[in-house]
């Protein structure tokens, strides 16, 4: 029997960089998949179904949510988001990894259904840093990292409701932090449970 | 403010090759260091107090035992053996990590007073594999592989005690995956609250 895979969810005030550890994690860690996001918004230019999102009319999202088969959900400026069960499921059953980059409102009702999920909450070494990591990226006026700043210091509030904390002083640090974290949680006892019953038996050929 | 190190205590079935994980583990990660264990049994040639072990009085032993100071501790054949918790304590406070090498009733002792130590239970691949292991030793009669089989079954039910359970099919796998269970609990929310308030906290200069 396949020991189940893992779903890891990642979580960080805005410009932590967990979009970068994302895709890093998904590069050097081929068992890891990435979770598909449903939504109803229209395709943009180049965006594929499958690839970029599930696109999904207002009727068929409605009844996901009605059947509870979304691991969480939001509606933003009048268009649902949200992560369909059965395809993350499918992916942990056949034994494969699956991550989940998501804000934090989204990760607390993966963690109400899905407990056994791993929660990974991404920090900057300090707030100056995210400070000078906004600046550099110069798409901010100063009043909006100000409120970014103050956002972020409210938000890592949240953190103890996750498992983990990891900081993103350097993006292959981090990485392979997360990657300690995915493998630590595959030798965690209670994902063991058959495991252990298998060692136990003794083989009736010997 | 240094992190407190990580007291990993590692326990198994006789002949599951904890020894030699212990040995490597300590040799590829400098920051481990080996818990050594207070004993009232004389030394034997060779023996040197503070590498083998520290060698102690029974008038001192049993003042650690009356005072509280020991992570845990057994009498076998009347000499006393046991965990100083002083000097595991110095070494954690400095940020070192530490590992203790114990049956499963000296590691709930140690569970019961320090139970924020990491509790690993080592398995065999399989129960043929322990007894193909003990076999190849060749130390033992038909008889006794015979009692240590039904006895490591008896005792991998304790394994729900502990926190991790790491197969050692290969060495090199078993301490791969221990490091990561050191690294991860590295990040574990629980042990991080110094390290959250500091990063919340902006600098007044900036």
């Amino acid at each position: 029997m396949t020991q189940q895979g893992i779903l890891i969810v990642l979580s960080g005030p805005s410009g932590t960089g967990k979009g970068t550890i994302c895709q890093e994690l998904l590069r050097s860690y081929p068992n890891l998949h990435y979770s598909i996001s449903a939504t109803t918004r229209p395709p943009r230019a180049g965006e594929i179904n499958g690839v970029n999102y599930w696109f999904t009319s207002k009727d068929e999202f409605q009844r996901m949510i009605h059947d509870d088969d979304l691991l969480e959900w939001a509606e933003v400026y009048g268009n649902y988001y949200g992560t369909p069960c059965r395809y993350v499921k499918e992916l942990l059953d056949s034994g494969r990894d699956v991550v989940l980059e998501i804000d934090t409102q989204g990760a607390m009702q993966v963690r109400g259904k899905f407990p056994q999920g791993v929660f990974v909450y991404i920090v900057p070494p300090s707030l100056e840093e995210l400070a000078k990591r906004i600046h550099k990226r110069g798409t901010d006026t100063e009043e909006s990292i100000k409120r970014r700043l103050s956002c972020a210091t409210l938000e890592m509030n949240q953190v103890y409701s996750y498992n983990y904390v990891v900081v993103n002083d350097e993006v292959s640090n981090a990485v392979h932090k997360i990657e300690a974290i995915i493998t630590a949680e595959k030798c965690n006892v209670l994902r063991n449970g058959h495991l252990i019953q298998q060692i136990c038996k003794i083989n009736p050929k010997e």
